[in-house]
């Protein structure tokens, strides 16, 4: 960390290492299939991580990251976003190396998968719990039967089952509410799965959201899981109260480079192309960027929240910090920021410290 | 722009050139030195394009950035953010090489750069004139004297004058308010000069917001201009009243996955990763992430704001179409996006390609 002289992601191995250990755990504690989304880290350094706890198969967002893993010995990936008809190229590339899943939600797209598929691919129907982004409504079920009898047409495409993403839990305003959305999504697709059992005696139910594969217990019907964020966790997992504080993995290391004593503002480098203008909203009713975690007599310690990110411009950062503690902020030493959301972060972060020293690579590094 | 298949940001290089002849026409009118910020583009390709129009002096915000220039035969840069002691060594090789400006706006920072500079550098005072982001408001000049003081122990560095970006005519609800927001700068400014003029003759004042360049006319006291966003323009800009749509010259151009008409909305395989999260108000006061240009029986059109991007996952884009709109979406078609904040989704996307179908490399292709 004494070497970091620019906004630099760096991440703590051993809180990754467990908490994939404990997501391995739940889901084979609960005879779930565990299919890590790896759009999250999208480093294979990383992915090697979860191949010591018997993770083989993975999900990814996007036909380039399939291609990224696939290109290190992954070999079995969902893309597990809807088919983009203009990639039928690389998919039909992908298909004819690894064991691609692929995720359809109307006819349309259906329909060109199954004239121009040129090698076995799997298929998911994308199904929509409630959370109305993306998916067919659960109870239309004309529309499921529609795309089944064009995957029906091509025998090289495999119908395996209905995929879902409950987005609902992340925006939960209490544990409570993440158990129960994540309870009517159950119920939802627990009669999907009665209805076409007897035609598919296989279907699989597969979900992802990472509020409820951390913190529910129940998982009647499903099959498969699919989270993602819980590798790194972030400020946005911890109000949710999915995680705690010790199970966020990463932190936005940034120089200091200026100081307000008159508002207490500390000025870091580290703005938007670093942490993302992802937000959320404080307890005074304001939005911020991040909190902010220091090393106190050896001590590590989170700031209470009248100390966070609290504007960003592209490269700078302003933290308001509490009167109490703005004399322990130095220019030219380092701050820590905990990110509200890891994906994003590590999206631009586009390489990764450990905390030992290790550089590591991602997609685009 | 039909070999596209994923999104892609796409650059008209007619406007972006049309953008910076205006401005450095604007600049010599009045008298003005043009030392363009170049952080918007992060591109080499698109610096030459200033060569052509007299550039030869530029703005970056990091050093890194300056690195990635220098290599390109950049040799007078100025580095507009507040100077990070970590990176002397960087700074250092540079200063060696180059013309190289550094910003200052403290005393401790100075005192590190008096003692570890090894090449000669310009310095330039960063002043607040009410943004409050950072820099010391114009009127304590006591904190500017105290930095003076510092800066005149070292040989190698060279006083050159004071440095604002005057971010409030951002935030200004019409073109009134950023002309009385400039106007309140430049007496700021004024009075600054007037008192630095007798110890430092050629005092400069540089200025650097795209808002106040790009409309206003008043510039006195000014030496130096450094907008960097007026080569794209972008919504934001637009909706100032700072430039017109025919001026904004990106969009991001996004594959159309699903459609969903019993909600109006059309899912686009483009999102947070690739647009970024900056927002702006909608007129029915809602949150939204960008507008839809399309093409209609071979005219341009950019639809009402009754169409926008309403939301952004990762990788997913949720568009609402007005009901009379919706049947021109096509799945498996593509769709144009124009941004909210051109610098932060030209730093997402990596790369451009232009309107003539040449790709383009930026800092960190």
């Amino acid at each position: 960390m004494t070497n970091i002289t620019r906004p630099t992601l760096v991440i703590d191995k051993e809180i990754c290492l467990r908490n994939i250990e404990r997501m391995a755990q739940k889901a084979s504690d609960n005879n779930l299939h565990f299919r890590p989304h790896f759009k999250t880290h999208q480093s294979v350094v990383v992915g090697e991580w979860f191949r010591n706890f018997g993770v083989s198969a993975i999900t990814v967002s996007s036909v380039q990251m399939a291609e990224y893993f696939a290109a290190d010995e992954w070999d079995d990936i969902t893309i597990a976003f809807p088919l983009n008809v203009l990639e039928m190229n690389n998919i039909n590339r992908l298909a004819a190396n690894i064991n691609l899943n692929l995720t359809l939600e109307n006819k349309e797209t259906a329909e060109i998968l199954a004239k121009h598929i040129s090698a076995p691919a799997g298929v998911y129907i994308k199904v929509d719990t409630g959370y109305n982004r993306t998916g067919i409504i659960t109870s239309k079920t004309s529309k499921l039967d529609a795309i089944l009898e064009v995957i029906a047409t091509n025998k090289k495409l495999n119908f395996k089952g209905f995929l879902t993403h409950n987005g609902l839990t992340y925006s939960a305003l209490s544990t409570n509410e993440i158990f129960s959305r994540h309870f009517d999504a159950l119920l939802k697709l627990k009669s999907l799965k009665q209805r076409y059992a007897s035609d598919f005696p296989n279907v699989e139910i597969s979900i992802g959201d990472t509020p409820s594969c951390s913190i529910c217990n129940n998982f009647s019907e499903v099959d498969e899981i699919r989270p993602g964020n819980f590798v790194f966790y972030d400020l946005m997992q911890q109000s949710l109260g999915v995680c705690t504080f010790d199970d966020i993995a990463v932190r936005m290391v940034c120089p200091i480079v200026a100081k307000h004593p008159s508002r207490n503002e500390v000025v870091i480098y580290g703005g938007a192309i670093h942490l993302s203008k992802d937000s959320m909203q404080n307890t005074d009713g304001k939005e911020f960027y991040g909190r902010i975690a220091i090393n106190k007599k050896g001590e590590k310690k989170i700031l209470n929240e009248r100390n966070y990110v609290a504007r960003l411009s592209q490269e700078h950062g302003i933290i308001k910090v509490s009167q109490k503690n703005f004399d322990f902020f130095k220019i030219g030493e380092l701050v820590e920021i905990i990110p509200i959301h890891s994906c994003l972060t590590a999206n631009l972060a586009r390489r990764y410290l450990t905390t030992q020293g290790e550089e590591i690579k991602m997609i685009n590094s």
